[in-house]
């Protein structure tokens, strides 16, 4: 074991999520003798963290992020994001596994004007049963939920469970709302507009490709 | 370049999304010389797609879906899921910047119950801008969009734009609604409560990491 590793905190953007970690340096195995002690981390690899939520939407309602610290997707190393999704999709598979789901919503609110409160990277994944929130009412509102799960989140995080120098009030930001758009007064597109947009498109991700290239 | 990929046909589910391609065998690169000559998809690499949309949610709404098609974020190999989820960060790098948006959306329904219409893994990437959706009225519903988004994919594609064999139709399935829950409603819970979940959770992924191992 990694002495650097051996008792490591981890933080989702200021807040401290476990006190006391062991750790095993294999990715994407932890074996019995060096469980974690999670506080709100169960499951820990060399790039990410997994851990449980306060208020979840659904049971089973977890979130996987990059264990440094970065705002961004596009701030990630290519290592970083692919452990992080690797990571998202094992423990996707195990959430509704363990809650009896039968699909999962899996979320990136990618920056402040998508909906995101805490600056740090982190995937929802959110296991789905049929008609699972049915009772609930008639209205979809996803958006709503993730965007009052995050205030709630973050809320519950500043009320004194971790924030480090009351840095997790100084980082709140106004948050972007989806509201409702008509999609039936949405026109769909000619096949014209659609091909050249597409093929704007594709000598964007070249030129950005050559750029990186050189 | 690979005979076996020169002018390999895309589908994204049943419906063909582009008629001729050319391709570099390199990943994330593509050279002018053998732009894609595209019908939807504006960016090809060894194991995804990226496509443009119908009826785009904001300017900039495209997928990236795996080129295997497979219903489930399982359902992928490794290989495929890094592939995706790098092609994700970097066509949505592009669309970011391309669209003058600040944020990004980035939603994976995966599978019916989730609110997934084509059974083919896709990841929405949707450019966000400060309050650019304030004007179209106050309620949050993203999956209302992505719903109604999904659907109008699905109907369009339908309509004739390349489905095999009607398999359109045969594959339409019920979707999950993700309606509104009463946030406040929800009451946090108990610090016990959580780190039970978390011990219980971190388990269960040692449990199916040692029996993916054996």
């Amino acid at each position: 074991m990694s002495a650097a590793l051996k008792g490591a905190q981890i933080y989702f953007g200021p807040f401290l999520v476990t006190s006391q970690v062991t750790y095993s340096p294999t990715p994407h195995q932890q074996t019995k003798s060096n469980r974690l002690t999670p506080h709100k981390v169960f499951h820990l690899t060399p790039l990410s963290f997994a851990l449980v939520n306060l208020k979840p939407i659904l049971p089973g309602h977890v979130l996987v992020s990059p264990r440094r610290r970065v705002p961004r997707v596009a701030d990630l190393t290519a290592a970083e994001t692919t452990d992080l999704f690797l990571t998202v999709q094992r423990v996707g598979k195990m959430v509704e596994r363990v809650y009896g789901a039968s699909s999962l919503n899996i979320a990136v609110q990618d920056g402040p004007d998508a909906g995101q409160s805490v600056a740090h990277v982190h995937a929802h994944i959110i296991p789905r049963k049929r008609a699972d929130l049915d009772h609930r009412g008639g209205t979809d509102a996803v958006y709503d939920l993730l965007d009052g799960e995050e205030g709630d989140l973050r809320r519950a995080f500043v009320e004194g469970k971790g924030a480090q120098d009351g840095e997790g009030e100084g980082e709140r930001r106004p948050r972007a709302k989806f509201p409702a758009v008509d999609n039936e007064g949405r026109s769909p597109r000619s096949m014209e507009e659609m091909e050249a947009e597409a093929e704007m498109l594709a000598r964007e991700m070249e030129r950005m490709e050559k750029e990186d290239v050189e």
